[in-house]
């Protein structure tokens, strides 16, 4: 693949509301888009958590290298896309955080990841869901545009 | 509440266009809601700061922890939302700064924060709009979705 | 110009997508676009480079400073807009980057940023595309919102 290659989507509802005080951002989430069918969407979230696992990406050796923060910190940037990986709806999400003296750090969004507060927009996409498969080239799951939904 | 809570809009107008040099960021968009008759928005935007206002919430005290930074930087992210408090159009919003040097700061964007260039994407949405009331479990002001609109 | 200025548009055709590996991130969406007939967009993209030209710009002297970073770093925000210079689609984007300790970059965005890999979300704005066009306050290339489109 040497250039950009899209699917085209309709847009479905339309999504503002409350993360749980408490809760896992990643499966509170997840669990909303089950819960309300949503097969493909994308999001951001701004808000603040109790403690964070993130990650970057070992180009080489194709694993993530994660590390949790056990500290107060602002989501001062959370952004991502709901798809499926076996049927299921699963997150991709890279956030950004400030601790208390305004010290950024950031990454790929794992769980756990404990919110304080935080608030989501999310836009549902209506099409062909996207799938994610193996790809050998990167080690990573990326979607399948060639054959978007699998069959 | 134990899992995340929405409410859902419809999408109004879409917006793109230019914040002020020498101006407010926080005050230029909630005048131009005010002005539009806009309640209830998300928005992102990009662009440079002549000096910010940011803050961390501490997750203890219930205070966000201020400092102002008096320096030319990026604005290289910024997104956030409108919604009524006391009927009034209010934004919350996180901001990401690069200063000259590449070095990375961010909060909660409080004013004053003056521009020195922005350029702005705010997608406004129709419906019952939230309103902020207190919350006694964070001390902080958080949607109303049991009761959005109030009445 | 002392408030907001914006122009309204329609919602146009919602993409979502790979970038391709090994490319640069700037010229992989700008040509999309170009053969796609987009000439006003949204878009925002998370992902991972395995090199970065980012840089910040000097408010005083009226020039970028840039600076590229050759190591894997994973793209944890990056928002922008496509318009119209010259009758040509460019975009304007800004980037934050977390390398292997999660230590955070970011700046302005410029070529060459070589995508490992990537996932867009672009939103076609439909409408009177807005030109960018040299402004003396700045030194930029801003929108022309008194004439957008131009003539």
């Amino acid at each position: 693949m040497d250039e950009l290659v899209c699917s085209e989507f309709k847009l479905g509802r339309r999504f503002l509301g409350c993360l749980p005080h408490g809760k896992d951002l990643i499966t509170s989430i997840e669990n909303f888009c089950t819960a309300s069918n949503i097969r493909m969407a994308t999001f951001s979230v701004v808000g603040a958590v109790s403690s964070a696992t993130i990650g970057v990406y070992d180009q080489k050796q194709h694993v993530y290298v994660t590390f949790t923060e056990n500290t107060a910190m602002e989501i001062v940037n959370c952004i991502g896309n709901v798809s499926l990986t076996d049927k299921t709806p699963v997150i991709q999400s890279h956030i950004v955080l400030a601790d208390e003296n305004g010290k950024i750090t950031g990454g790929h969004l794992f769980s756990e990841t404990v919110l304080f507060v935080g608030e989501i927009d999310l836009q549902e996409m209506i099409g062909k869901p996207l799938e994610r498969v193996y790809d050998n080239k990167t080690g990573l799951m990326l979607w399948n545009l060639e054959n978007p939904g699998g069959s």
